[in-house]
Parts: C-alpha cells; sequence; structure tokens
C-alpha cells in the first residue's frame, strides 16, 4: 500500500513541505526514497538524514542533527508515530481461515478473521472481528476472544486449570472441576507458545489492550488488567489479580493469589510469594520476595561488600 | 448427567435426609437447585446455605454457618467430594479420533481413547484405554503411555533429549543417540504446551498419577516418582530423580543428576544444583540453592537487616 | 544398517584386532554381539568388558579395568567416537514430507528434507538440504534456514517479535513493526516447544552448530553466535548478543541488549540485567546479576554464616 507525504503527516498529527509517495518503515540504514524512517534523538536524526529515506519522523522539539532537512516530520513521540505509518502502510492483513485449520461447527468466528493453518477452534468458541490465530495455535472449547485480538502461532487458550483435591488417604490427585470460561477482552495481544488456563469455577480474564508475550503462563482463574505488558516466560499462578498497566518482565513469577498493583513494574526473574500484593504506580520492583529495586540493588551491594571484607582479612 | 441426592451421599460416603436431581457442580454464585456446592469452612458454608444450591458439601464437624440446613451432606474432605461428584456428573467424555487427528498405523491405541484436532501420535507409540490426547499435542514414536492419562494442547512427549558430544578440537557439538523411551503410566495428567523428552540410551519414566503443569520441561533419562505434583514452568534437567509425593512448585529449576526426596516440598523459583540431593518428607524448602524454608527466611531477613542499618548510618 | 568393527574403529581414527559386524549402540545392561559400548573411565571398562557388548570404545591412554580385552577400540575421546558411531549406524533418516504438513506452495525446499505431520511452513519459507522440521512445528513466513538443521515438535521460528510504542495519553500499546528477518544457519538444532522470534526491522540470526534445548525463548534482533549451547527454558530479551561457543544453561534469563562474551559459561537460573556484558572465555558466572561463580557461592557462604550466628545469639 502507498501513501503521500502529506496523508502520512496528517495520520500522525504533523505537516510536511512536500509531497511524495512512501510504501514502507525501514530502519536507515535499508531506507530508501520510498521509505520512512524515525529518529529519537539527535544522534538517530543525523544518521536519517544521512540516509535516502523519503520521510523522517523526528520530535517535535529536535534542534540540530538535521532537524531542518525537508524531508522532517515533527511529532511528540517518533517511534509511536513510525508504529503508527508502518500499521497505515501495512493495510489489511489478508482475511480467511486456512483450509487445514479446524474451525468446529459450533464455534462462532466474528468478520474478516484470520485462521492459519493447523489451528484448532473448539466447540463453542467465539472470536470476534479482525481476529487472528496463529498457525498450530488452539483455542479451546467455549473461549470467548474479542475484536481485534492476536494470538500467535502455538499458543493454547482455554486448556485446563491445574488444581486437585488430594487423597488424604491414598496421596492420590483427583482433579478439581475446571468448568470455567476464558474471557480474551478486544485488542489483546498473545505470543508464540503461551498458555492461558480457563478459571475452575469462575472466569479467567485478561483486560482490553494487555500484551502478552511468548511462552507465557497464565492460570486458573486469573483476571488480568487492561493495558498490561507480560514479558517472555513469566509464570502466574492461579487467582492472581494484575491491575491496570502493570508491567512484568521477562520469567517473573507470582504464586497463587497475589496482586499486583496498577501501574506496577516488576524486574526480570522478581518473585512474589503466595498471597502477596505488590503496590505502588510506576514504582519499579525486583528480586524475590519482590521489594523496591532500589532496596534490592542495596541488598546485593551490601552482600558483595561484605564478602570481599571477609576475602581481604 | 444426572443423579439423585441420595446417589450422590452414597458417593461420597455420607447420607440425606431428603432426594432430588443434581445435575452439575459450581460456585455458591452461580448455584440453582440442581447444583452441588462445597464448603471447607464456615464462612463458606454460610454463604453455601444462602446459595440456590440443592446440595451442600460441609465438613463432618461442622457447626454453626448453617450446619443443621437440610441440604447439607457432611463429608471428611468437601473439596475432593466436591471432586468426586463433578466428576461423576461429568459422565464419560466423548471417545473419539478427530478426523483431523494425525494417527500412525503402526501406533496402538486402548479403548475409548480421545484425540484432539491436530493431534500427532508418531509410529510405535502406545496408548492405554481412556486416554485423552489434547489438540496439538504430539506424542512422538515409540512413546508408551498408561491408562487414563491425560495430555493438554500442544505437549510434546517423547522428543529428541539434549545431549551432546563436543568434538575438543573445532568446538563442534555432536548429538549423543537419542534412542531410549519414554514410559508414561497410568492416571498421570500433562499440561498444555509441556515438553518430556526419551531417554538417552535408557527410559525416561513418569510415575502413576503424577500432575504436571503446562510449560514444564523434563529432560532426558529423568525418573519421577508416583503422585508427585509439578507445577507450571518447572524445569528438570536429565538424569533426575524425583521421589514419590513430592511437590515442585512453579518455576522451580533442578540441575542434572538431582534428586528429590519423597515428599519434600520446593517452593517456587527454587533451584538445586546439578548432582545434589534435597530431602525430608514434608519438609518445605526454597531459594536457590535450595535451603529450609525457614532459613530461606532468615537470610533474607538477615540481609534486609543489615541493608537498612548501613542505610541508617 | 550394519558396519563391520573394521570400519567402525576407522571412522573413529583407531584399529582394532578383529572383524565383525555391529548394527547399534547401546548401554552395556543393553548391549549384545552386535553392539557398540562406551567408557570414559575404568569403573565404566570394567562393566563394558563384564558385558555382552561386540566392541567397546575405550580411552587411549586407559590401563586396568580390562582394556587389554580384545574388544576394545581407543580413541581419545570414548562419548565423542560413541556419538559418531551412532550417526554412522543410523543412516539416512527417512526423508518426506508428511501428507499431513503444511507447506504453502511459495516456499522452497532443500533437498531429502523431512516435514512432520502437522508441521506447517508458511509463505516464502527457505529450508536448506537434509533440514527436519518436528510435528507441530510452525515457520512462520520467509524464515530462512540452512542445511542439516533439525527443529523439534511444536517450536516456533520467526514468529512476531514483543516490541510495542506506548501512547502516553492512553496507555495503550501499538504494535512496533515487527518486519525483519529469521536467519537460521547450518547445523543448528533446535528443540521442542522452543520460540524464536524475526527481527524488528534488522533480523535475529541463530548461528552455525548452535544446539538450542525445549521450551527456550529468543526475542527479535538477537544476534546468536556458533556452536552456542542453550538450555532449556533460557530467556533471551530482544536484541542480546551471545558470542561464539557461549553455554547457557537451564532458566537463564537475559534482559535486553545483553552481551555474552565468547565461550562464557552461564549457570542455571542466572540472570543478567538489561544492557550489561559478561565476559571471560572458559569462566563460570551464576547468580543474578551473574557474577563468577566463585563469588557467587562466597556470597551464599557469608550470607548463611551471618545467619547461623544470629541464631545462635
Amino acid at each position: 500500500m502507498a501513501m503521500t507525504a502529506r496523508e502520512i503527516a496528517a495520520l500522525v498529527g504533523s505537516t510536511i513541505g512536500f509531497d511524495g509517495e512512501l510504501r514502507c518503515v525501514a530502519a536507515p540504514a535499508d531506507a530508501s526514497v520510498d521509505t520512512i524512517v524515525f529518529a529519537q534523538d539527535e544522534d538517530a536524526l543525523r544518521e536519517a538524514v544521512a540516509s535516502a529515506a523519503g520521510l523522517i519522523l523526528a520530535r517535535a522539539g529536535a534542534v540540530g542533527g538535521g532537524a531542518d532537512d525537508s524531508r522532517v516530520v515533527r511529532v511528540a513521540d517518533p517511534k509511536y508515530a513510525f508504529a503508527l505509518c508502518a500499521r497505515a502502510l501495512a493495510g489489511e492483513p489478508e482475511a480467511a481461515v486456512h483450509p487445514m485449520a479446524v474451525v468446529d461447527p459450533s464455534a462462532r468466528l466474528g468478520e474478516r478473521v484470520r485462521v492459519g493453518a493447523g489451528a484448532v477452534i473448539e466447540a463453542g468458541a467465539v472470536l470476534g472481528d479482525d481476529v487472528s490465530i496463529g498457525s498450530n495455535a488452539t483455542i479451546c472449547q467455549g473461549v470467548e476472544i474479542g475484536s481485534r485480538v492476536v494470538v500467535l502461532q502455538g499458543a493454547v487458550l482455554g486448556s485446563t486449570g491445574f488444581g486437585y483435591a488430594r487423597n488424604a488417604a491414598t496421596g492420590e490427585y483427583l482433579l478439581f472441576p475446571q468448568q470455567g470460561r476464558l474471557v480474551v477482552e478486544d485488542d489483546v495481544e498473545i505470543g508464540a507458545n503461551t498458555t492461558i488456563d480457563r478459571g475452575a469455577l469462575g472466569e479467567t480474564r485478561i483486560g482490553r489492550g494487555t500484551k502478552i508475550d511468548n511462552l507465557v503462563h497464565i492460570g486458573h482463574n486469573c483476571r488480568i488488567g487492561r493495558n498490561v505488558v507480560i514479558a517472555a516466560q513469566v509464570g502466574i499462578s492461579g487467582s492472581c489479580v494484575v491491575e491496570d498497566g502493570a508491567v512484568l518482565a521477562g520469567q517473573v513469577g507470582l504464586g497463587d493469589h497475589c496482586r499486583i498493583g496498577p501501574g506496577v513494574i516488576l524486574g526480570g526473574q522478581g518473585g512474589v510469594f503466595p498471597g502477596k500484593s505488590v503496590d505502588g504506580p510506576g514504582q519499579v520492583f525486583a528480586g524475590t520476595p519482590a521489594e523496591p529495586r532500589a532496596d534490592y540493588l542495596k541488598s546485593i551491594a551490601v552482600v558483595r561488600r561484605l564478602r570481599d571484607q571477609k576475602a581481604k582479612r
């Protein structure tokens, strides 16, 4: 798809003094005359101006580094504007159910749904409009998925939760009923080979706009808020609550019945003990058990100093 | 499926003073007259009695909270009884090989086996009776699976192990032969996207009644005992032994050739160094390297106290 | 396939005083007259000599333990020689695209490629000669795979990376363009249910001879060197560099933009903070944040000593 420079400028809420056709986005090194690039700082702007790019997205207040180049379009957030342009130029993805996908006759699919080869949509699942299900992904029976949701390859949504009742006499485990629902709200994106369990009796819910990376596990009856970011290999045990806007970095682990407050940022490999709460909007936590990152770093420093003192004696 | 209240009471080894049809289990909030609910404590019992549920499973010794309600059936373990009722009411799941599953002609399937769409059963695999293989799961060649085993969506059983011989001159790695077996005993349940490798020369074995959550990795030549519980994202390196009744919480990691003693409980994110043993039935261990949980918590407290003292000076 | 003892001896660069047919490799306990076994030390050699094996690979300098047995073939590295023999005896695996695999017409496959049932090769993907793609694996569009690459069951290569631009006003996330490539060089082996993302604007690259275990995550724009070993459940965030010959043990986590130097060994569950570098060929690092293993162990000892002193008072 192609857009003119003036259409692009209008899209990102700015203006430009020339017109020409733009067809793609790229890094400066790969740019040609029909290419949009972006520059977050002055160094990047210098590199962009030196490239063959046809249009350069730069910060509104940028001076120096080539900010007076006629190809420069000034915006508040060049990276965000660049992502907007990329989406506009990509156009609509081809919407089709691959002939080698398996969609149960009782599943209901919205408009313009894309289902990849080998994907399985089980009985009673409901998908909104413009949903994309990747190859070899599985949407288990009865799962409800909103609009514009993207599920990558190999993900499993709505699997049986991991809850058991133990026979005290024999030590054997009996599956606790796992008959609840999984609801995935609009604009959620879910990574490759990620698994999200259905509720046991109630529901598991992933809030609108939340983004989930690859190989993440989310247990039964969790409630994940809106615009939450969950990086790769995070593990969230059953019945956790993660409030709106929280960010969980890679390999974070939450015990069951935890609560992560709105806007909390939890650093990589951090852990929260079962039943505990972590709170403080915009605050960064780290370590296991998670504590404010500044404290976490001080603890490390204290131990290392002590160790080195012992070594000297 | 429906059962009478008297049939339910008999199933859980108790009695009831009325009769009526029960058709499902649910949480009190979702209960109606044909629904069974359970109450582990007095608060829950009060909630259950206030609901429309037709039958309430409560502790044998419970007093107060509505324990004299005529719908109450007294049992030793209400949660366990509830799970028993759920299984009885669910009836037999529909047993069928989905037309879009791929079962190699040389694989042998027992009675009443269920294979989901997109699942692959490779050459020479053997499945016992009442086995359920989820959509898009893969049972690799020659894997032996007992009766009543449940394998969830996307799991891979019997993959090539990760063992190499290094060429000292070139630094290149050559696959060590991975020609052994994987044996999964009766009543094992295996989560979505979990991977279990076959043995290199010998076998990998998962003992009877063991339950494994999503995204778990079990390496070649491991021997996992009976009634072991392995939570999500646990990683077990090659040649480990996990004895009967052990519990590994989420994201635990075992180096190769570890041994976890019978009944040991290892807390979330805990780690065991290669070749080490952790022992003590019913004892809880935590941290990396794993130590008794009380010691682990004391270590954390000691470091934090020291850190805060430094801060004050 | 069968080979004579003299052919085997020649293959491993040694000699033998008799001839006979060998057909397989095994552990001593499972060996018969047509079987090759190996012995890394004297104890193992004693066990091998006591077995029915037809040929025994032992260290060149080995004395005692039965080193004078006529079946013994002396080599520099018995384990490596054993792996060589196993490969030679295995012969060529059956190369075929399973009728239930899905290969897009625009994908290009080399000679003798094997594709398992349920595997999906998307548009424009390119596979070299002698590549093996396991059942239910997904090779996403445009991924380039070299020769002799092995991809196990359920792996996803070339999935959309996890990069977003945040709308500062609304808190919503917009996908940053993920239009780059994934290049997998010759002789790479990739484990079951592992996920590797394509580049955002540039490329993700896995270097020649690198071996990757199950459930590993490698983010967009990473550059993994040659003959790197990456154990199960390792997580590598975007834009990391792992140099040639490095070894990452199980559950290691790297923040984004990390660099792991050539030949570095990083112990299980170790973590590296975003943007940090770990360097020192052949040196072993451990813990989070990773430090030389000797220091890591001293830190643990110091804390435990302090804790036990407190307890005594």
